[in-house]
């Protein structure tokens, strides 16, 4: 049985007729991406021998990530019941699930973050921005800078919400700021493919005041005194902006203060992350309201 | 050029030799997946003349959804220049970005949602789980509910924070509950499938004492008094832990104040959405610090 001129199987298979697999931490197998046969007909004959074996051995789960140079195979894998699970740019990644009790395997992820941010000048003035597609219903409206953070992608770890924000405002507006706090956020469902978006409400202090407009996504920007941007009808008329303008209008005024960022890491996983938490009333909490 | 039997082409295509395809908001177009062809050879000739048409019209970018059963398409459009954009258990859509400029196609989904249930009753006692599937550094801790919130999937709406929570806190324990607030979220990356994961630590009040445990995934459950749970080694050995039981001892003590929901229609996108703010100190964001 010989496979790209080699008869050296153990190159491509751990076993004779069996795929190069890992075990995962959940009684499942991570087949080896890097040792994929790539005729579809030889991958029919071991992915089925494969399959067999696995059951025997009592796995559940079967992980197959096809990068996009192998895309012949995946006609092979839907046809022997593997389905999606979730794709980037250069892979599907496709389940196969073993046993006859119900599927346990994790979900896909299925939510977008974005952010937006208020920055607000010793002058009173909302830095705000109108966008070059926007819903036809929002024309007119000045607004806060928005935008999605970046994910992971090429070895750049993903963005904090409070580096996104300063980021998506230095892009659009020319305008370096400091992350203050996050104020509120909000849950929406079924936007972009059918997914759900959590967008968080920040607060930043400029650092600059000169504006560059970035002219890919973004009409104009300015300084708008907070008084003419509040009082815009677009917002007046929106439950949601007007609580936002509240909350917004409340921070200012030292009636709120909102969740502040602190960087920990947890034994739990190693991890680097951040913690988000209001800091008002306790000492200990360190709050940061001012 | 006759495909299944017919030979009344704009049943495929709305032109001769192009997919049937609806424009999108930005320039791009959708093609439709009910109206593609099943054979590879045809389905190559007619994406060709498809593509060479989009682009002499200026089209941008290209999304393709390939269901399941027309995964034999896959390779076809990979071959064409598609790349991977997602993947739900059925389908995989693809993208091909006509322009010569950058890429302005929307990524998708980075973030899974979790949820963590802090419940506590009347005699200072917090509800806590052991898991049947656990890290090893983390035998033997008792710990709140947690599990990740359900997605939009086959015409059921996605689950809330709030709701998520309280349906987590069910199954695991059989207690029914009331959300109170969130107190604090954790950000942090590269989890699943190098996507990101938002973890919300809420608070509930217990509507029901019979603790039933779910026997797939829970080891046991019970009552624990409140200063045997803080003392667990291994929560005041971990900085992430122990600052999330600051808050919630805080809370408790009433020096602390959460997010709560609030649920609201905006004419922005139509949609109802909720939003999570502070509610501390201004009477008018009725503060429900109790």
């Amino acid at each position: 049985y010989k496979i790209n001129g080699t008869n050296h199987t153990s190159l491509y298979f751990r076993d004779k007729w069996v795929l190069d697999a890992s075990d995962d931490e959940y009684g499942g197998v991570l087949v080896n991406a890097e040792r994929l046969p790539s005729d579809p007909d030889k991958f029919t004959f071991v992915l089925r021998a494969s399959l067999s074996h696995w059951k025997v051995k009592g796995k559940k789960g079967v992980w197959l990530k096809l990068p996009l140079e192998k895309c012949d195979l995946v006609p092979v894998a839907v046809k022997e019941g593997f389905q999606y699970h979730h794709a980037e740019r250069g892979y599907v990644m496709m389940t196969y699930w073993i046993p006859e009790e119900p599927c346990m395997l994790p979900s896909n992820a299925s939510h977008q973050v974005g952010v937006g941010g208020f920055v607000i000048n010793d002058k009173n003035e909302v830095l705000v921005v109108q966008e070059k597609h926007f819903t036809p219903s929002l024309s007119g409206l000045w607004k806060i800078p928005t935008g999605f953070i970046h994910e992971f992608f090429r070895q750049t770890q993903s963005e904090e919400i409070f580096t996104g924000i300063v980021r998506e405002v230095q892009e659009e507006t020319g305008i370096d700021t400091e992350f203050v706090e996050v104020m509120a956020f909000r849950h929406v469902h079924d936007v972009a493919f059918q997914k759900s978006d959590l967008f968080f409400v920040c607060l930043l202090r400029p650092l600059s005041k000169q504006i560059m407009v970035d002219d890919l996504e973004i009409q104009d920007a300015k300084w708008m005194p907070l008084v003419e941007f509040v009082e815009q009808p677009l917002i007046q008329e929106d439950d949601m902006f007007k609580k936002i303008i509240d909350i917004f209008i409340a921070r200012l005024g030292k009636r709120y203060c909102g969740l502040s960022v602190h960087q920990l890491v947890s034994k739990f996983d190693d991890k680097l992350s951040t913690l988000y938490f209001n800091t008002v009333d306790d000492p200990n909490l360190n709050c940061q309201a001012s």
